[in-house]
């Protein structure tokens, strides 16, 4: 494309850096920016890079913070004698949102992934493990994605966790609610037939 | 969404601002960001911001630019004497992809469409009309989009020149090249016999 205006051409391209953003769409928001006043492109613009340079991770659990003590780990509501392990954030969002757990988290920052050049000193392995002596840890909940990477990830946590006397687990595999038996996969539907658990009222 | 932190809160809600972006969407570019190096974050905000702050509008064609008078209206190769007149800046830069123009264009910033509350005084009409008698323009093609909005701003743009002795045109309506005929709808089909041009081999 043959931008009429360096400016626009910058823009364009720095937006279609972002993922799943191509030039098309960089530009119809740059373009819709333009139609907008000044002040939303300027707020947008500050808030970005105010969150890139002061935004903070939590010294325990290593999850986004705006201090070095997240909420979740200064919270004396929660329970810290689980310690939920997930990949990134956005799993401790998901699990948040069901309000169904009231633990601990570390986020791993990524999983073990020899593809992609990811091994187990990139991610925060070391500081979950000493995290276990140091604390009143009696459960870890594995909360991984049921991949490859995630199985070796998992693999790998549990073989370090192996000379402290703590409960490993992990979320339960199965048909999610509202699924259909048929159209579920073989593994999952033999999982969950294995697996079976109580019947609740 | 409960977010770990203000600064990411911000972040995703200016982000989810954008069309076509939602929060979940906006989370995951936000967290892109902050798995990238700083500077990558700090040249986005200043892009769109230097864009916002800095682009300029050809006083002649309205189309976007960085100096008073676009690259188009400034270079001489260009046949001064037929104006395309455009809804905005995409359609100039999808026209001008083809490389079949040679002429002038005339960006009106948007189409007239009561329901949107947007009348003929909103757009840049009567610049358009004062082009005419300035200039030595012999033909004005209406490339407006086949819609009730496209149609009632092409009426409204003939009777604005009526007086002034020039040719007026609009792009052909047809079957798309590599458009198979039985999936056209009628009103198309139809318009494409009606309208039929002189076979050229």
């Amino acid at each position: 494309m043959n931008f009429p205006s360096k400016l626009i051409e910058n823009a364009v391209s720095e937006m279609a850096k972002l993922p799943g953003i191509g030039k098309k769409t960089a530009l119809r928001l740059v373009l819709h920016l333009l139609k907008k006043d000044e002040e939303h492109t300027v707020s947008l613009a500050e808030a970005i890079t105010n969150m890139r340079l002061h935004v903070q991770y939590c010294r325990h659990c290593h999850n986004i913070a705006d201090t070095d003590t997240c909420a979740i780990c200064a919270s004396s509501s929660r329970d810290k004698s689980i310690i939920c392990v997930v990949e990134d954030t956005r799993d401790v969002l998901a699990i948040e949102n069901t309000a169904q757990y009231k633990g601990l988290y570390h986020v791993l920052g990524g999983i073990i992934s020899p593809i992609e050049g990811v091994g187990p000193s990139d991610l925060n392995i070391e500081s979950l493990v000493k995290r276990i002596p140091e604390s009143e840890v009696k459960e870890i909940i594995l909360a991984l994605s049921p991949t490859m990477e995630g199985d070796t990830t998992a693999f790998y946590l549990t073989k370090k966790f192996k000379p402290y006397n703590i409960r490993i687990s992990t979320i339960a595999r199965g048909i999610p609610v509202g699924g259909e038996l048929e159209y579920a996969d073989e593994i999952t539907l033999g999982r969950s037939i294995v697996r079976r658990t109580a019947y609740e009222l």
